[in-house]
């Protein structure tokens, strides 16, 4: 049964009956008008930030389950509220349909979506549906609340301050390559780099807690790749950075699948991208008394990569000791 | 010179430059960081909406300027916040573009985006570009103020209430057909019906207007055609609907293409969709004594066109006084 046989009413009253019970106070009207409304509640600031997934672009449908891709759609909106620090309350979800999408494929989809949202308290608070006659595309818009003045922007790195990131970066971009041809793994390493780009996790908790330490000066999250998005930061920032390769915490696969393809894994860490872990700067001493009870609680390392420089410049310290610039582009949609 | 070498965050960058100055007081921090940064002041609520225009669905290339996919594509979305009577104060957009698309191309849609955005004080304060392998699509998010609890919503018509209508219908759906076929009409008239449809202009002021005025019950913009969206109306109060063909305030020119294509002009007024006219419920004796002043303030007509009923059905009453039921079904994207 295609989603035609249901048509977009159908699938709105659906998505709306998955919602009952889940508004926070925030959400005075959730789905079913012509807008929701929202109600502002003490001293808070609101973050909102908007991400589309393409088909053929972002992902496949042979490589991602539907539910796999709405978890995925919705993570990388959730990322970008997690690196403001806010706790996210609501989205709007805009999806474009080919009429011959089945249902269950919808719904399955939703389930993604459901699960993820859910589990950060951000509910589906409205949306549009619209016929597209080749692509799935799926662009949300995601709020987040965050106490007056403490959202943590890119411009705040100082020279000194400590350069440190979430978790382990480079497989995404691993994942994808196993997608694109056959690479021998063991299969559980095979799964969590598969994993890493299917499923992504948001870092809305971490990113939470470390706004919580005293000390941080800057954030973001990982999309487009570290080389990029502490680029990013030294742009906004206007300072430089120098990082150590040795200190990468690089994934577990990430070096044979780069020796398979015949690429370099450095490459994988610094320009892979879609890692959507969190990239902050810190105060010299800030984090470093955190590291275990971060370990404890989130089940993943915080690790310490270098320091933020007065020139501005993003320079790699390599294992020998010698310095190499990095360039510090982004991955670029138009620029492939 | 195509937008790939310009690249996302020339793109980007140029946007922001347009932003200079524009950001109302809500906006804390607009383009440039992972989120956008909003700060609620005072006692208001805030709506907001989201809607994507596809091109080969909504539009097409050689139908529209560039600047007129631009004005569209925001002015859907700003009469959604009309549709609250409520104040826009912000958008975010989210386009997908072929990478062939040439750097004028953008800019000049920009400025459809803008000339309308402006205009209603609605600046863009965030976003997303990404790559479609072929075909343009523009999402955005627009925010809005409103006094606390007073956003006008679908559901608050009560038997007796009269309905009413703003403007012109029919014109979109008129202008729409003479881009699929030839069709003979005076040039002004034919200018008029495809402005209706190219570049609608959603009636914020208007609403807002409306809703000062005490005694109006419910609101919706024209998007799904009036039989559609009066049935929003009626399904969200529990209620019916009684409404005078002869009434109906047809778009000159709408007799003629109907006529030519061999349709019934009524339902170009009745199902065609996409006039973003206002069309609202209001306590008996409530917008009569405004229809004076509107017309002078806004250049449009305001028009009763009937009842509310506590039957739970849509009717019209035709010429010789009889009457037929209309299906409430609106315009569905996977039912065409």
């Amino acid at each position: 049964m295609d989603i035609g046989s249901v048509g977009e009413f159908g699938l709105i009253a659906s998505i709306r009956r998955r919602m009952k019970g889940k508004y926070p106070p925030e959400v005075r009207l959730g789905i079913g008008d012509d807008c929701a409304v929202l109600r502002p509640t003490g001293e808070v600031d609101w973050v909102v930030t908007t991400d589309t997934q393409v088909e053929e672009v972002h992902f496949r449908r042979d490589w991602l389950t539907p539910y796999q891709i709405g978890w995925r759609a919705i993570a990388v909106n959730l990322s970008d509220i997690a690196a403001m620090a806010a706790q996210p309350f609501g989205a709007l979800a805009a999806f474009t349909l080919p009429a011959a999408i089945e249902v269950a494929f919808f719904e399955q989809m939703l389930d993604g979506v459901c699960d993820l949202g859910f589990r950060f308290d951000c509910p589906l608070i409205g949306g549009n549906l619209a016929r597209d006659p080749s692509r799935l595309t799926m662009t949300f818009t995601v709020f987040g609340r965050v106490p007056r003045s403490r959202a943590v922007l890119r411009g705040g790195a100082r020279p000194g301050d400590e350069i440190w990131v979430s978790g382990r970066v480079g497989g995404a971009t691993a994942g994808l390559r196993t997608f694109l041809q056959p690479i021998s793994l063991p299969a559980p390493v095979l799964e969590t780099l598969r994993r890493r780009y299917a499923q992504p996790m948001p870092r809305v908790r971490e990113a939470i807690f470390l706004r919580t330490a005293n000390g941080l000066t800057s954030l973001i999250d990982l999309s487009d790749g570290l080389a990029g998005d502490l680029g990013h930061i030294c742009e906004e920032s206007h300072v430089g950075a120098r990082i150590v390769a040795e200190a990468l915490p690089v994934e577990c696969g990430v070096h044979e699948v780069a020796a398979t393809v015949g690429e370099d894994p450095l490459d994988y860490a610094l320009r892979g991208g879609e890692d959507f872990e969190l990239c902050c700067t810190a105060r010299p001493g800030a984090l470093a008394p955190l590291v275990d009870e971060f370990r404890a609680q989130f089940g993943i390392e915080l690790t310490h990569l270098g320091t933020v420089t007065q020139e501005p410049a993003l320079r790699l310290v390599k294992a020998d000791g010698s310095e190499i610039a990095l360039s510090p582009h982004a991955f670029d949609h138009f620029q492939a």
